[in-house]
């Protein structure tokens, strides 16, 4: 258990009592107490619910040991001075931690430090104003299971007992407080008209937009939390899979061309569009509803905050018009065209039949992005535009652009676990009309006509960057940003892999903007419900700041760069930057090993073809390829090349990308290489997914949706070795990834790349491996061809960035 | 996809309308319509919800295809003559069915009878009553995520989007509807007083009891579920942990002794008790509430239902009184206590210092118990007694003797998975008084001592049956039932064996209650969420009749024995009994063979002990040893004995008991034998647990609580072999498990016994196998000692119960 929290705000005596009274805990009988020990009874008997009688709440105190012998209402009861210890004693119980188990009685200070849970400093005994203080802080301190006691107390009715006496918002520390009824919600659907026309039936795309509002937003707007995800009207998991590219196709000489960046450029055309729907009427009431809604739990935490809760899947989803594109300019105006309307800058009707117009009129205009993956993606898209009303992203595991998704410098290479699926692959899995027969029997061959354009452009047959890709690439347009970004990314993602993050980055870098970076060892997952960071919170202070115009200080607070430490659990350290390292290490690629010095004169090759067998073994078990891969002495022995530095001296960090060029040459016309980064040496690491610690513990509001609390834990047995980073290149593109370079077979080329952003600590005595080899039986295309790869040592050498603290 | 629905109750025309009328589907201006196409666009608009637009409904109509070419917005519009085949195309689509990839248009009707679906006997094309009969069918049958059609309307908001329109409970087909609003349920606590003082302060238990109710019970009584809980309140699972036994002890030889059962019978002291408290005040209001309580989904649907849901943990959980003791008669008093105040016969108490008493008065009177394990075990304990109120018990996967689940035939027999656990640590877990440390500090002497007298009185140095056991044996008072019972257990639970339940449907069948058994292919799990099977439906059915008094059919639908087939997935057969086999398969025991007619002279050995290195190994990896045990050359084959059939000619069910006579010698003055009969032969047999089809796909009424829907699919690999049954003996427990009887090394000795009643799917071509072995890695204790066994085959034989259909 450690305790990781940002998102406390500071704050004087005065505005402690200001916010301890809008949160009822202070009021004139209790400041009108002079005894710290009836005081504390007074926060402990209010914690346990008006609703409840005083015989229960006494109950429930005697429930709980004030000190070795004594319970906490007796103790409180006798009203002798208050000891610190025995009111951290207390403090400790309310946030569920047992004695006995999780600590001893009067060892509550130094385990809370040991933990790193906040201790007021009052001093011992306390006076009744430090009582105020410290119950302030325990209020805003995380509990046992990963939120704050008065998160924990809302889960108990604190809110709910009543919620008409407290005022809405209510901003406490500087975030908004659960104290909306989320049994109340308003749910309703509404058709917003897009400026296109992706189906071409004469007709402006209507999209469906689900929105989950509190009912108070009837008489004062709010704000506004809007998920673009394409999935959330169901996927077409049968006919995406049959579409799945064939992966075990060979490698073949491409034709050398030479453009310039302009020549394959994607230049926008301006369609001719149908006319707007004439407005026929005008309603303040929507037609439709919906039930169960596929949900973001960080959505749900805002929805008992009094923020409304927007899902739209966009083009060619089940009950929206249009065709999917997989990323293109169309789909991002499909997901700005919902955040017009929210700002009250674009139409949307009732149904799609009567063109009666229905305003957003309960929103404030104020919108925050959120989602993960591909609703992420479609974040950093709708904020490239500039569009008005969208003020923050809260982006993780984003797409920056879609090359960088399904290709890499002129190979064709899949996100991690989803070999053989490209763009036209996720636009079949996202045509979510098809599950309405009725509707898909009328788009059908316009369907399939887009479905086959999409496989020609993609180009798999080249695996070069061209306009359609350019289409796809939000990094051109970042300048255009005018969003605040949170930008949240595992730095074990091999789906959407970090590079995708680190351009964004370092693209916002020139952009007048506020940034926030958290990168996490998890793989493509969620953060917001990690028993060791109050990432939860930081967004609350985020949006209660971007969104609600609170000056709560989100930006001082929340660190611009926090990174979850690769060797010790629960260890969140913060930066400035990342991926701007200005030290770095130097290799020389030598015989197994890499050198900072001596240069070897040797030539060393590979062959990328297995017995059948084995190729076989590998394309069904990817853990056992990548075993043989990175183990001395395997199967793979003759496959790839592995150079390991000696040993470290001293701990290190890889801050940012590492640089590789290789002198290499191919037996053939054509050739690949992949690159691994390694980590060897015997550690007891962390988990590749974070473990559950407590199943539905967290509850989001009062009765409401439950989450799972969870976390990395260090793995039970040793292992030997970790992946770091890796990298693929065509040698066809040395130059860059839209042109194609003259190559014969058996010549020497300089190859010189970048694998993915990275940052890792590697521990003391482990060594740095770099892994040189051809196919990636997980991402690349995988012909068992029979190519002989040379390595011209004397010219092959590794630059590695290193954090410098 | 197959379906096994058996809660649909025939219905006449007459009541199918009323019962339509009831829903209001039918109403005055439905009744009007005189076109069957007419009429099923009514009922299609009203299945879209009343609160929603006509262009809306429209819009949902029209998504759905009624025909090659057109959707059925147009072709109910056309008012042509309704076709069959149409309405089940648009049928099949209302069920969650997709075109395309689940069947193809006009294919309906033969895919819903491959499916087991009900189709209507309408002829073609259908007239107006046709579509009313078809559409009552339709309400009823389960959909793609095995829910009724109307319970899938319920979780779209049909019942919710005017609760006040609805009659309540409403029945419809014989089940209660979810007509009642979760969203105000009634959750409070009361504190039951039991007639006994466990934890000996002079004071009776009071028990803390939460109560969750629909709030029209406020106005008219309800029926109660009572779950009896132990865990809900938590449970101390590191204390647990560490009072776990060590399990790597040898076997000794114990002193004969030979009892009558009278000698160690268990007879009830009466204790000397306080005086009830005196009642000094009446309310009819709670003082307490609760948050979110540990719940079981099939509660939660009948929650929804206007079913009350009771859950209490007993003696010694927290905020109750008393002490735990693993099942004993105090256990038992402390469930019945909660059911007799729920039925009006005992004081229960606001809180537990006030004496003000609150009665169950919104209760009918009439409770049902449900849970599973434990939750289980107490049912069948509380229904032993005879108590008034309790009308039937949904009991899954329950102990009906505590011997049975910690012991066999005079030796220590974990649960399978719990390894060295036992009366005592149970009771450690589950004393949840323990989680408040102000109330421990008051008890914690009190406690240890019990502790101490259980692990003395659980006798793990014999494991003989004794009278601590006896009075945790339930079956010698099945002759009190009163209640109605649903029996539930898994062929493949090793946690509580099948015995527990096959020795209760026995005592049973004497008794004048209702009994149903439904036996699965799970191990130690729940069924109500089966795509295959509407287990949920069944219990609303049996639920609604037993507590609600309708004449719905429910003692005559629901099968007396359903058996899941081991073979063929999605498969439920019913019989009118189980274990009652008249005809058997008799074998000798030969040379590695059964035969059934030729007896062999040899005697054939096996010692028990084995190499360190590989002890150590399956004391870590049970499925290791499992493999080494039943396949043929393992490291363990000097270690047990392998005898098989020949090829079994046809398929065979075994049903009931196996009986094992084995004539034995030990070479020591002491032994134990256990056997395992298994399955030899290739086949793609059934997931051991149930896979996931569609997660939280299941909401238990209208956004409430979700479950994901499961079913048993075929494994993807090919396996030899499956486990059938075990049994386990103590060489000197040969007469009974209480007496010990005499041993002496090298001499031969007739043993026989039952091995865990079973039913059993035989493929033709598969060979029966009898495994005899000594250490169960998994259940017994695991001395390694030097024991060598010697099997007189002329002496052993084997006989297996045969359904003969």
């Amino acid at each position: 258990m450690k305790n990781n929290q940002f998102a406390i705000v500071p704050n004087d005596f005065k505005n402690k009592k200001i916010e301890l009274e809008k949160l009822h805990f202070l009021d004139s009988d209790a400041e009108k107490i002079d005894k710290p020990c009836a005081l504390l009874k007074e926060f402990l008997l209010k914690a346990f619910l008006d609703s409840q009688s005083n015989a229960i709440k006494g109950q429930k105190i005697s429930g709980i040991l004030a000190s070795e012998d004594e319970d906490a209402l007796s103790y409180l009861d006798d009203n002798e001075p208050l000891s610190k210890i025995a009111f951290y004693n207390i403090a400790l119980q309310l946030l569920g931690f047992q004695v006995g188990v999780d600590f001893e009685i009067d060892d509550s200070i130094s385990k809370m430090k040991e933990w790193n849970l906040p201790v007021d400093n009052s001093k011992d005994p306390m006076s009744t104003d430090e009582v105020i203080s410290a119950w302030y802080l325990l209020l805003n301190t995380h509990n046992k299971y990963g939120q704050t006691y008065i998160d924990y107390l809302a889960s108990t009715g604190y809110f709910a007992q009543n919620y008409n006496k407290f005022e809405k918002p209510l901003i406490f520390n500087g975030k908004s407080m659960p104290v909306y009824d989320t049994n109340e919600l308003i749910r309703e659907v509404v058709y917003v008209e897009a400026s296109q026309d992706t189906d071409e039936d004469g007709k402006l795309d209507l999209l469906k937009v689900e929105i989950l509002r509190p009912k108070e937003s009837n008489k004062s707007s709010v704000p506004v939390l809007f998920t673009a995800s394409p999935y959330n009207q169901g996927t077409n998991d049968e006919s995406g899979e049959k579409l799945t590219h064939k992966v075990n196709v060979p490698l073949k000489h491409k034709e050398p061309v030479s453009y310039k960046y302009d020549q394959i450029k994607f230049k926008d055309k301006k369609a001719e569009l149908p006319e707007p729907r004439n407005i026929e009427g005008k309603t303040r009431k929507a037609e439709q509803t919906f039930d169960r809604e596929a949900s973001y739990t960080l959505n749900d935490y805002f929805l008992a905050r009094g923020f409304a809760v927007v899902y739209s899947a966009g083009i060619g989803t089940k009950e929206s018009d249009g065709l999917r594109t997989t990323g293109s300019p169309e789909e991002t105006k499909s997901a700005t065209a919902v955040i017009e309307w929210l700002a009250g800058n674009r139409t949307a009707f009732t149904n799609k039949v009567d063109n009666t117009e229905i305003k957003a009129w309960w929103s404030n205009g104020n919108v925050a992005m959120t989602g993960r993956s591909y609703l992420g993606t479609l974040q950093t898209a709708a904020a490239t535009t500039g569009v008005d009303g969208l003020k923050t992203c809260i982006s993780e595991a984003a797409i920056s652009s879609w090359y960088d998704y399904y290709r890499d410098n002129g190979l064709v290479v899949a996100p991690g676990g989803f070999q053989g699926e490209d763009a036209d692959v996720l636009a079949e899995e996202t045509f979510s009309r098809q599950q309405e027969a009725g509707d898909y029997m009328k788009i059908k061959n316009k369907w399939l006509t887009q479905l086959k354009n999409i496989t020609k452009q993609q180009d798999r047959e080249t695996g070069n960057y061209n306009t359609f890709w350019d289409a796809r690439n939000y990094l051109k347009d970042v300048k255009n940003i005018k969003a605040d970004m949170v930008l949240v990314h595992g730095l074990n993602d091999w789906n959407v892999k970090p590079r995708n993050v680190e351009n964004l980055w370092q693209a916002l870098k020139k952009v007048p903007v506020e940034t926030k970076l958290f990168l996490h060892q998890g793989q493509h997952i969620y953060i917001n419900a990690f028993q060791s960071l109050d990432f939860t919170d930081m967004m609350n202070l985020w949006l209660t700041n971007k969104l609600l115009g609170i000056k709560n200080k989100a930006n001082e607070l929340i660190p611009n760069v926090t990174i979850q430490d690769n060797v010790k659990p629960e260890t969140w350290n913060t930066y400035e930057d990342w991926s701007d390292a200005e030290v770095s290490l130097e290799y020389h690629l030598n015989e197994n090993s890499l050198m900072s010095s001596e240069i070897s004169d040797s030539k060393l090759s590979f062959n990328d073809k297995l017995e059948t067998s084995t190729f076989d073994k590998y394309t069904k078990n990817y853990d056992k390829w990548r075993k043989d891969l990175l183990e001395d002495n395997s199967e793979m022995k003759n496959n790839r090349l592995i150079f390991k530095t000696k040993a470290l001296d001293d701990d290190t960090f890889i801050d940012g990308k590492v640089n590789v060029k290789v002198n290499v040459a191919s037996d053939q016309n054509y050739g690949m290489l992949s690159f691994m980064l390694v980590d060897y040496g015997d550690a007891k690491r962390l988990t590749e997914s974070p473990q559950s610690v407590e199943y539905k513990r967290i509850n989001e509001g009062f009765l409401w949706r439950e989450d799972s609390l969870r976390e990395f834990k260090l793995q039970k047995k040793t292992t030997s070795y970790k992946k770091i980073t890796e990298g693929h290149i065509n040698l066809q593109n040395r130059t860059n990834n839209y042109s194609v370079d003259e190559m014969e077979a058996n010549t020497f080329y300089d190859v010189e790349m970048e694998l993915q952003p990275t940052f890792y600590h590697l521990t003391k005595g482990h060594q740095i491996g770099l892994v040189v080899y051809a196919t990636d039986f997980e991402m690349t295309n995988r012909g068992n061809q029979d190519i002989n790869y040379s390595i011209n040592l004397k010219e092959s050498s590794i630059e590695i960035p290193i954090f410098d603290n």
